[in-house]
């Protein structure tokens, strides 16, 4: 599928960086899901570079839907968004197009593309083309929302300062989404002072983020290759940057027993649910009621203002490289509402494949027992 | 695809632990691939429960073709491959089959299915399927390892005990794929004394894997939803117990600068290769030519011979389970040669994407550069 | 896909010929569908040679479910059925393995498969694997018929004998689909004659066959690529033999006018219905809620005892060949079962998207309108 | 898939008659394609209404290239076109909007969308949008024909007048395809006689089109479920108004004996071909080497402006409706470049599921046998 993710709810993405605009369909949608353009705002500007933590290419993101919506409401065909790229500055990156910038895609796409890449600041591998997955989440984020299902990523860890885990799934999941630096206790200096200190010193910085799905029924997801983690994991790694997934305790698991890691169950007032979630709220591949928790690994942005060892693409030759574009010197902060529009994708495409092509529109209400 | 897995080469699951079978179609094979029988059959024994540190339920996994080979030929017909389950003991489960097991699929399920699932032994999620897995795997081995692909996984840590990670490439990985028990350092058998430790105690004991893809091609997966990240960490959540993946220093980019996590690139001999590998062989989720590698995260067997609190599925009534069955303390070892197996198969499908539905059976030869 | 078939309800056929087994693994299915075995082998002995117009190669088709049903109930996991293949008799295709028998697949496979194809008795191309469709398709034909959904399927025309259409839905699809000879009208013995007289001069004779599926609620389907009209055709043609699909009046509307050919809506006591059914049942590739009706052109069966020009695969060299094997001078009587079957396999698909995973095995009600 | 379709060459499609723009996303191209405005242009044009035979909306189909092309050539990421709609008279529909057009998707897009529906010049559904399928289908069909692949489409019925069928394989394609009314026999006139007449009596006409794709290699198709025939009828579905589809004898082989219809082979000079085509190129759903041949029977346009009844979708009541706005009389001559663009992209896909993802540009030579 390449750029398309979904069975029933499908979005496929296309656009490079220095194009004239980047774009999302999303395909299979329920008839009938109120269209809120505000809230497509909102969301993109929280993926917006702002400040000094972030890169100074900065652009409006004035989308147009092109399809799919009348009236207000999706109509069921495919919703197709349009975002112009408006600051171009492509003569940053011409003088070393050849010249393979280290992390990047670039050497891998020029032997997949043969030379016919678009190498204009990273081209169709660019984040910027993660503005379509903003504006496509937020096409669902509220549908799933009025069905009592949640998404929300906070910054767990930017360098060496970390955020607490989610505990509170009342309250945090609100928090984190209205807060312009995701954070749920107050490390948003400390996390600010690590990105301006890596920038100072010509440098970039990772981190981790943390998502919670809260609401989900169980039951969702399937055996082996349709697991939750599965679908999730292979969505997720779609997002530049990132390099690791782990559910629940995920890689905490590892020196672990069974008798500490194990979820044993209780009736909680009528309600079947886990003394502990260490499972992230899936087994077997299927949700099971608990908060669905899972982790990413995110790498240091790899521009940075550092010579750099690398080769010549066409010549093959070594070469020194020291990149002087407009970049992030962490993403950890803008792709955290990356990290939930996707998750709500996919979310929202497990739960059509399960309930029905109507269902994220629909006044269905469910019990979970 | 539920079940199945794959574009090309297409691998689809079925079977249960206590039903009369289980087996795996494996669809898109290239013509003209020798299936050595005696390779299956070795590959099935290395995920055969051995000695103390397993399970004591033990079968020969006698496996048939039943369909696709013609002279000991991939005819490029679906290959479908049966393994019959012998020795089981359903009278395990009887007793407790409406009390949800801790951490496994059990409650998930039974929302899912509505009480149809079949809970003997844990049915369609038994990790009993993972054979069908393994022989399925053998029969693409042998053509990559013709092709100069080589795909090795050795368990890196296992309770509190660690294996070296891999650094040579060109003896390692057969070490690893020569041992019963798959480490590159000598860990055995402290690895050993933790499991037995473990099980001593009624307990289980969780783990890590890595595993090392070798001899790829670069420019192997696609950017955004077909990255070789995202395909492979799919397949790699279907293994039961598996809940988090990282590939090359994965979590370990969280507190890292750009600066020491770039891997720069040069020209090595007419190849180009990168000084370190930091990204775990891909970059925008296209292989680079540099080994790929990634490590799983591996929870304990929840299966424990301790009381532990449920609940009664059918009644919603709390409960008390102790399990007296047959169960592995530690899945660590069985599970390498599966992840391997798994590996080769998606490896598969990703290189008969790019070079077409013969690749895997021609002679052709390919150059990096 | 190759040799699977849906998206929610996914069938895999597997098997050749003359090797061990044939088979079919059905994926997707809801949980607590019951299973009827009985029903199951009833089904097959419709399909089964019967008499002088088929084959003389007959099997009692002994089927086993090795997966997916427990204490009688679909259990949602993977179904899979195996069929052993039992009169077979490949010394009748040795000696002329390598002449390509016209109007069959054997160049074409042999160019596919480089000749490792399985060419005995057409290996995997063989109509023998439809007996796998068959049985899969008897699993979801019972929940159908529970709500209200009816397929069936009957000769319209052998030669230069035709049956009457379909017209009156409430007795014909019962009347046809209890008969061994599948046709509306009193035509059996023409029908049976024109059979006999082909096999007399070592010839065969080809036909065409008409289904109908009624109480199929309207807006099944999707605009575009998933049109009802497309997604049947795509399953048709898998059959041996069917080299043409037309829904309603078909190729009739190349000479129509767009007066005598639209159907004029009308309030049929409530209910909204069409004053005529040119279309079949579909407009704009969705279900209208009048019966779906279909076509299909069946060829004459290649495999004929009159010599005819060929060549020799492996040499290029020209070549006279006549076939002595066992063989049906027309299949039009055994298809219409197949067709019946592939058809609620891929309605059963559509259904699934629409109204959700366990649809088919539950008790919900619809209402057209 | 819905408005997707294909798997290594993917076409989706979005857009409404009446909204903005219409557009497609062609998703896995080999890079190197070089792309040709002005051929895009022309094929564009000969779909568009002119003269007295088709609808009076006529549009200048000003299309732009969002993504997926670089300095002339496609770079292998998704090639988005959007076409905008110029000449949009909304006003046509409002009044009649509830009421269902017969033999128009509106009833059973109803139903399917619960009213939410883009009701204005039938919205989704409207044969608008198959001017982005031939904005797509110039991307590869220059690629295709530098393979020394070619695809034609003719119109062989209009009403009661017949165009000869293909037989000169070298010239005829390239004659049909410099044809604005693309006969291989004169007559275009008499066609047109056809249509003007059912002009002017406020009725429309249906017909049949031929396609022939000439050069394509042997052992192309997979057997079952993606066989050519299956999937070049599931695209040919899509598009509206098609009815039927038969691939070389057709519907003809329901008469005809074995004898007369099988292809016997022989050696030609070195290749290996069939003395005649009854099979139109197809054996067991391969490519044989010889020119596909298949035809679409099309249905008049259901436009008519003479009064018919119908309901009102809101209120269920039976209502009299007469279209008046700009409609076909027939759509036979302008839907030929649309079977043909619609073939090549699918053609497209499967040489790249046989030949790699590289193939369409690659300089790679191939001989039948």
């Amino acid at each position: 599928m390449k750029n398309s993710i979904g069975t029933q709810v499908i979005l496929t993405l296309f656009g490079e960086s220095h194009g004239p605009m980047i774009g999302a369909v999303l395909d299979g949608l329920a008839p009938g899901i109120k269209v809120d353009e505000q809230f497509i705002g909102r969301q993109l500007s929280r993926r917006r570079p702002q400040g000094a933590t972030d890169t100074a290419r900065v652009e409006e993101d004035r989308f147009t839907i092109a399809s799919g919506v009348f009236n207000g409401f999706t109509t069921g065909a495919p919703l197709c968004i349009l975002i112009p790229n408006e600051n171009v500055r492509s003569a940053d990156y011409e003088k070393t197009a050849m010249l393979a910038r280290p992390s990047h895609a670039d050497y891998a796409a020029h032997i997949r593309y043969h030379g016919f890449e678009d190498w204009r600041g990273g081209g169709h591998f660019s984040g910027r083309i993660t503005a379509a997955i903003v504006a496509a989440g937020a096409v669902v984020i509220p549908a799933l929302e009025a069905k009592g299902i949640r998404i929300a990523t906070h910054i767990l860890q930017c360098g060496s300062v970390s955020d607490k885990e989610f505990t509170d799934f009342t309250t945090e999941p609100d928090l984190v989404n209205s807060r312009v630096f995701p954070v749920i206790d107050n490390v948003e200096q400390a996390m600010t002072d690590v990105i301006l200190n890596a920038r100072a010193g010509n440098d970039s910085v990772g981190g981790k983020v943390q998502t919670a799905i809260t609401g989900l029924m169980p039951g969702i997801g399937e055996p082996w290759f349709d697991s939750l983690e599965g679908v999730i994991s292979k969505a997720m790694f779609a997002i530049g940057g990132v390099k690791g997934i782990e559910f629940g305790r995920g890689f905490g698991f590892a020196s672990a027993r069974g008798s500490q890691a194990n979820d044993q169950l209780f009736n909680d007032n009528g309600c079947i649910r886990t003394l502990t979630n260490n499972n992230g709220g899936i087994n077997g591949g299927l949700s099971n009621g608990m908060p669905v928790l899972f982790n990413l690994a995110v790498k240091p942005t790899p521009s940075i203002a550092q010579q750099q060892r690398t080769v010549n693409m066409e010549t093959g030759q070594d070469a020194l490289l020291e990149l002087h574009g407009r970049h992030d010197p962490a993403i950890i902060r803008r792709i955290c509402i990356v990290v939930t529009s996707l998750t709500a994708i996919v979310i929202s495409d497990m739960l059509a494949l399960r309930y029905g092509s109507d269902w994220l529109s629909s006044s269905a209400t469910h019990c979970n027992r």
